[in-house]
């Protein structure tokens, strides 16, 4: 267990700390799926790990799909007929409806509130609103502004520009002693929203960072995509290589104070499925597991059935199920330190478990060995029970026939897979397993 | 969902009404397994459904069991000393132990009692009785007249004959474009008694007289039959071609006002079993489901080891745990045209998930296609959760690898049939799906 | 049924009090798992069955064990410095740190207390506690009696010796008609304590007593070894012939007032498992049954993944869940001669179901024979419900394709073994069933 002391040894709300950190500096961006907010994002990502920006021209298929326009914005707003403005694109970059054509003209009260998505059950809240592939202009405000605007003139000013560009999205790959992959999957398409998703962005970074210093089995490739397009773009042009991906997570949604809410690959009993369950049972906190459904993020694409990877998504509060989801109100404040390190702490010690999940064989399977003898078993005999590490020792001789996995063992002794880790490493020491090669 | 339209269009209460009025001129024909009781019945149904009448003679094999005498019956009664009729067939057919052989003498009380059958916890009720392979005679009343009666002669008569005839049933079959069949079969032996079976034979007719009247894929096959040695006739008639029956219901006690009850077939996980579960779960009304057991209706015989066929049991509440059931308390009050029609309804539904359920491949399988650019998808993103129809497509795309039908993906994503189905349809419409042949 | 006949013609309190008795004349004798002690149990055994007594000297090589030198006493106490007793060896054989190595000499009260095991939870009981593998000595005594010691010298002296000698175990092979064999296998090292085990040797005996004196199917093979070591002597002198054993249980603590707990074998499915919770299910007590576990008795040998042999645990109240486990409080108050009953009537009960347990092929596949004609049925048709053989028939027939035996019906129907048994016979001997070779 020479990784776990390791992890253990970095302070866990120093880390929360670095990402809130992370957060708030990515947090005024406005990004999209296209454009200068995206870059800026991953020059900030360059800070903290060696990633590759990539860069995909306008017009480009991908798979059924094309990389649109590139859409940059420098500012927009709406006046009244004082000239205030009632709307300020540069207080908040969710004012804008994400990929608004360029527009500047005056218009009736009437229009403009053809143009204006608000939230009526929450009339102190912006919400986000994006029309990626329709050209089609709008401004996001409270509804408590909107129900005080008096009749008359407003002039509407959205100086964005829509064109020929690219789509960029950013690549960290870290080689492992296999070719195999382990998959960690981000968006980084939204504005101003901490929860959703610059929290899935500061976990897979400071996952990368950690792994970066540690030597690994696997390889693990890192993504920070664009939603949708972006995983669509990648899938596209790694078409041929995708089933390295042995395993996989999508982060997001990963700050808030929930309990781990996880969505299972659509395979179901895919090895991340399994290992991510014991984390979470090991954990002894509350969690919720559902099955895979086609709605949510990246894993959309990387479970399609013409790939089906083994790729699950990995959650606080989900999507769509907490109030301030898609609004002004996603802020730093919905964010915590402790919950971002619980997240990041969880999702190493999922990736633990992948790189430890051996199946051994035990050399000595006809009747116990006589572990007493090995100075692995209490000398004293007639006591109650067996301590937790002689039952996991028992476990691990029992089913190592070569079809249980340490994984399978934990799971069916009911025991931490960090005990039976423990337990398989003290028994190979003393020649009584034998590791079989990885498949 | 054109057939959904159709089917809407028939005024459910007009059909139970219609149901109920079929029961009521049936209901006073004093049926048994064979003679002319059933005759007279099936010549009835003839005015709704162009059925075919079959008649096997007496003493014919039908595999283990032999077709017996033919039982007709004018008349009975038990008179007191006094010349007053006590017991009257002619009120109530249920009055004679069904199939008793004729007789007509004068006996004492003590031997009129081991001669009848009454109800003592029901006192008012006339128990239903047959002794079709034993010959025997016998009246049925209610427990309140036998316990009236005084000491002293009674003469006994049954006027009826058992002799070299007949047995008779009913058969329909209506050709759809494939050869397989889709049985439905219910038992016509019972006298007065209305749930059991009237409502079945009702359900039955409606269903044919409505098929009738739309092409099928599949070729349907309404048996019309005495109890037991009917379904044994004709299994034994048409064994060599028992197995294009890919699936089938026999229906039994629908016209009561209990949740619909349904017994499985003997394979337990047979694509009826599956469509049943489908539509009851869909209705979001109570209802119980039980796994195949040996003792019921016809489909004993059907799910007999040698035939195996895949016919479960469609009822509201079943034979035996309803206390009116086999008395003559099961009259035409026991059911309503509102229950008839939600039976009638339900199968039907049943009956186009069999029809309707193909499995499809999706011709994008490599990521989502853009459902967007063809107008199967809202173009504002940002909102909270997708539309039914929306996640219904992503659905249908996600497992139309080949493996799962539209009833599988109903089942794995809780989505009703119908929105699975007309998800389908439009995506076959964009040519996003390709149907694979049946098997 | 004749079986169940013979079985219940033996009084059960009577069988039940003989247990007792067993258990109060080896209730004195000091066993070990080796030496004198297991020899003169066995004698006592031998004036009930004929078992074969065996001795493999020590330093033999056992797996990956070595069979430990013998040890025998003949005294042991401990004397304060007036030369009072204040543990007395012959008072209760407990007091011996089980395989003490022999010592006499005067020494501290700290050097004693370093030498003394006690229960502080329960002050008034003497633990057990063993030294098999690591020569040590030690006593074991009551909380109050150590705490009650004032400073002062000691003179404590164990009368024991360790020397080459031999481990001795019991067998006893009852032959069937089939080299198939039934294992049932109890540990007879434990010192004076009832339950944990005289109770499983007496209710072994009894079933080798019982089964001697009829015919069976199965051959049947009593093991009465020392825990662990014991087991796995065995296996190693019999490996080439263990695979001949095809169900097996080792009872332990089967005397006391809890309900039935048994421990499923490893494989978790076979047969024994399932023919114990068919009888568990069929008596309508309590009970508890759970997944195999390598931690418990000599189940663990039988079920070493080189073995893997069908072997489960029936337990009353588990090791280690009694306050009374392996103390001086496991005494004859603890075992009760109804519970002993109750434990052998329920393991011949299993033994019934195995040896009944036949899968048979339905003669007349194609519908159901005509019960009624050959007398199985009753004439009069119309009641509410089938009787519970007529159903059970029903259910033999239906399922008798070959692929399910009269336990797979059994645990299907949900009706008990016996009466699914007796129908099955009943259709047999009216040439409808025909019994398959067992496999």
């Amino acid at each position: 267990m020479t990784r776990n002391t390791v992890q253990r040894a970095t302070a866990p709300q120093a880390v929360g700390h670095e990402m809130c950190q992370l957060i708030s500096e990515l947090y005024p961006i406005c990004r999209s799926i296209t454009g200068d907010g995206v870059r800026q994002t991953l020059k900030i990502l360059q800070q903290h790990i060696p990633l590759t920006v990539r860069e995909v021209p306008s017009g480009a298929q991908v798979f059924d799909w094309t990389i649109p326009k590139e859409w940059n914005i420098k500012n927009a707003y709406v006046k009244n007929s004082q000239g205030d403005k009632i709307v300020d694109f540069r207080k908040c970059n969710l004012h804008v409806l994400n990929y608004s054509v360029p527009i500047h003209k005056k218009i009736s009260l009437e229009e403009l509130k053809a143009h204006a998505f608000t939230l009526p059950e929450q009339p102190d809240w912006i919400p986000y609103r994006t029309s990626y592939y329709k050209e089609d202009w709008g401004f996001c405000l409270s509804h408590k502004v909107l129900a005080s605007l008096a009749e008359g003139e407003y002039e509407v000013c959205i100086d964005s520009t829509l064109r020929d560009g690219y789509l960029t999205y950013g690549e960290y790959f870290l080689e492992g002693q296999a070719q195999d992959e382990i998959l960690i999957s981000t968006h980084v398409c939204h504005p101003s929203l901490a929860n959703d998703n610059l929290s899935g962005i500061a976990v897979a970074v400071f996952l990368a960072k950690h792994l970066s210093r540690r030597s690994s089995t696997y390889s693990y490739r890192f993504l920070f995509t664009p939603g949708t397009i972006g995983s669509i773009t990648w899938l596209s042009l790694n078409e041929a290589r995708a089933d390295r991906i042995k395993h996989g997570l999508t982060l997001a949604c990963v700050g808030d104070s929930g309990p781990i809410n996880y969505k299972k690959s659509r395979r179901g009993d895919a090895e991340i499925d399994r290992a991510v369950l014991q984390v979470l049972k090991d954990s002894g906190e509350p969690f919720e597991v559902n099955d895979f459904s086609p709605y949510g993020y990246d894993e959309r694409q990387f479970c399609s059935p013409g790939f089906n990877l083994p790729v699950g998504c990995f959650m606080r509060t989900p999507h769509g199920t907490f109030p301030e989801y898609h609004t002004s109100a996603d802020n730093l404040d919905l964010i915590r330190p402790d919950c971002l390190n619980d997240s990041f702490s969880k999702c190493s010690s999922i990736l633990q478990i992948l790189e430890n999940n051996r199946t051994y064989l035990n050399l000595n399977p006809k009747c116990e060995p006589q572990l007493g003898k090995r100075g692995l078993y209490g000398s004293v005999g007639g006591t109650t029970g067996g301590k937790a590490r002689e039952l996991a020792m028992l476990w691990v001789l029992n089913l190592s026939d070569g079809h249980y996995s340490l994984l399978d063992i934990a799971e069916k002794s009911a025991i931490s897979f960090e005990i039976i880790k423990s337990a398989a490493d003290a028994l190979l020491q003393n020649q009584l397993l034998e590791a079989l090669p990885r498949d």
